[in-house]
């Protein structure tokens, strides 16, 4: 008998591919240069495939990585800086001043190798960012280990990134070409919001765009005070001008969504936008609910994201499908609307559809990335165990992801980072504290 | 020079009382038999106090043992048994028929322990419990070393605790007398809901109630449906009734409140009830959510609850403050509803204040009982870190709980668990669950 013989063999309780419903128990996942070779049951495995690496996760699920669809993790020093604060006070008073002063090239690499550490701990494989110092935070990604999409942000006033939106373009640009046949790392556009960056310069991006094949997020009526202030200087709402320079397709990454009335969902339904969810963030703020209910029932994908520790505070995806069911089941007044398995589609295969890269990663899929992490459920919290899924979206905590594997890497394992030093992070967090703090 | 000798000296890098809105830096907790004996700068404890057991807890903030006032412990092994589905379907097709076919004296002994072991694990010192089988969840409390009020729960309806409504009286009453110098056991009184309990047995427990000094607590305007069903049998909403029996004053828990109107609202200024807030349940059964910040305001009493696992799915006071701040902000459509001080004090002293014993625990203060916890920043998801209050309610998770003491008993060192065994606890939950799967 003859066995084929592969890089990894990891047997598991449970394994949850997040293509559909189906929950596999007790079977193995065989990864072969980063790829997912095969998905069988652990009892066929011997006759088939072996392995210098073999692990035995008897307690744990295995599913694919989790998707953070919108964040900045730049801004990760900034976690707590300013909370239970109207939008205007925290931006003006506290966030803006200090990006003022600290934000360049160092703060963001560290803050995103701090970050990048807190997405592996809970079981993020990929993330999606808009934020300043592309390259910084790149450079991070790479080091981690993750799967990186880095917007290229556009806006129309100067910062400590870029004076003018002609320069913002520029950078990004120089940008994209440096990493455009990296692995792991993707270029975005990524236009600030409609209430700072100008029709001429959205033409513009969506132009280049198209040219580059890229996709492009923005900031999309994630707030009354948006809705009213559109209105009010040009009688249209927000998505209504966006469609009227071409702005809305199935590249477009619409964020946050609060503030949906039925001229909208017209809009949506003729254009295909990806809809990214950020309900801790909207529920924080008091930005309102995006009714995902609704946008998932009518055939738009909707991807999950955590937003910004400086607003949310963490970059948990466990707590944030938690919260988005909670928030979907009360916006929709039915406790069966988003229940735990939708919920884990959207954090992991939805993102991918949303970034465009769902050939490659977001569900345990052969042929695709090997994505993936475990989740032990052998705690007092997560027992006695009748549905993992229902589990790991209700009870399961960011401390119960054990390992990570990124493109077959491993990133994590047994809780131990393996590509970064977390006694060394904590310490760099503690002395840009200080300088911040100030 | 000479010192007092006292049992325990605590020096924690945060001291966080939770009377006030007050964060003490480098403070110690004096504990001596049982009690807080002293709160005083660390670097002052060498010259009045000496203790054969000195802590030095340099990463950690020091707060009272949070207090969860609704709960169905008893219900722990149910967790996530039948979730998404709304709640008639869920009690009659799930949660009653497994109630009929396994609810005794065992089952709840056991789950009450198991649930013990959550509740220390993250950080309750304290808990309010509706359920049956009333020595077996105070036996279990007993052992784990936790403060537990257990109500004599009154249905009009049999169960396997009592076939009649004179017998759950009965049962409840020498529930009572066994356990009325119990110095962390207390009875309350629990009829289940107005729906349930006709206004015949909803007088007896009034008078017994008051004849015994017992607070009451009772599910009262959960959901539409219990108000709709109020007013097709008697023109009357819950609250109306029960405030024409009487029944309303500051012994009364009314629990969930998540309907309610004007003439709620004047009911309760008149009777100033204790308003129990459970948002995590409230928003996955999408019953509604409790517009805490508008109780708050006008001065009334709101502490905090999860409500049972079988509808949460946890115990964990940390997730729920969370929630209760989030679901606070987007009810009140302001961002400053339920700061972080505000969501920490809701879950201790508020908590205290509504089971009548907040001159025994629910704080930091001189001459309570020395019922606190530890919890650990310095991790990845709470740094940097500005503001300790902040990072407690928005960023930790429960497995940052490293320490636990109820008067003075340690019952949990770095995440040890000293009264409880908890592989045994993990192996005792997966036994009933194959009964139970069943």
């Amino acid at each position: 008998m003859t066995t084929v013989t592969v890089d990894q063999i990891i047997h598991a309780k449970w394994l949850i591919p997040c293509e559909d419903k189906r929950v596999l128990e007790d079977h193995a996942l065989i990864v072969e240069n980063g790829k997912i070779l095969d998905i069988l049951p652990s009892a066929k495995v011997a006759a088939q495939y072996s392995s210098p690496s073999v692990e035995h996760l008897s307690t744990h699920a295995l599913l694919p990585g989790f998707i953070n669809t919108h964040t900045h993790i730049g801004m990760n020093f900034f976690r707590g800086l300013a909370d239970d604060l109207p939008l205007m006070e925290w931006l003006n008073d506290h966030i803006w001043p200090a990006e003022r002063a600290w934000v360049n090239h160092d703060l963001v690499f560290d803050a995103s190798l701090f970050a990048a550490a807190e997405m592996i701990r809970s079981g993020t494989t990929c993330f999606n960012e808009m934020y300043f110092f592309l390259n910084a935070t790149a450079e991070a990604t790479d080091q981690a280990g993750l799967r990186g999409h880095v917007g290229i942000t556009v806006i129309d006033f100067p910062t400590a990134w870029a004076k003018t939106t002609d320069e913002y373009i520029a950078k990004g640009l120089d940008f994209y070409q440096q990493y455009k046949n990296h692995e792991r790392i993707t270029a975005t556009f990524a236009p600030h919001a409609i209430y700072t960056v100008g029709e001429k310069t959205l033409v513009k991006v969506r132009d280049l765009a198209q040219e580059h094949g890229l996709r492009i997020n923005m900031h999309i009526q994630e707030t009354i005070e948006e809705i009213e202030q559109s209105i009010a200087f040009t009688k249209k709402r927000p998505l209504k001008r966006l469609q009227d320079i071409d702005f809305i397709s199935p590249q477009l990454l619409a964020v946050h969504m609060t503030q949906l009335e039925e001229e909208d969902m017209e809009i949506l339904h003729r254009h295909q936008p990806q809809i990214v969810h950020c309900p801790e963030s909207n529920m924080k703020l008091a930005a309102g609910i995006c009714p995902v209910n609704r946008l998932l029932n009518s055939g738009l994908n909707v991807a999950l994201g955590t937003d910004g520790v400086a607003s949310n505070n963490d970059l948990d995806m466990l707590g944030e499908m938690r919260s988005a069911a909670f928030s979907a089941k009360i916006n929709a007044e039915n406790p069966q609307a988003l229940p735990a398995e939708q919920a884990l589609q959207m954090a992991t295969l939805n993102g991918a559809k949303a970034l465009g890269i769902e050939g490659l990663t977001g569900s345990l899929t052969v042929g695709k990335s090997a994505d993936f992490i475990a989740i032990n459920l052998d705690e007092i919290e997560t027992q006695p165990l009748y549905h993992p899924c229902s589990q790991i979206v209700y009870s399961a905590a960011r401390q119960q992801v054990s390992d990570v594997w990124v493109a077959g890497e491993r990133l994590m394992k047994k809780r131990e980072l393996l590509t970064l030093d977390e006694k060394e992070l904590i310490q760099k967090a503690k002395s840009w504290r200080q300088k911040i703090k100030k």
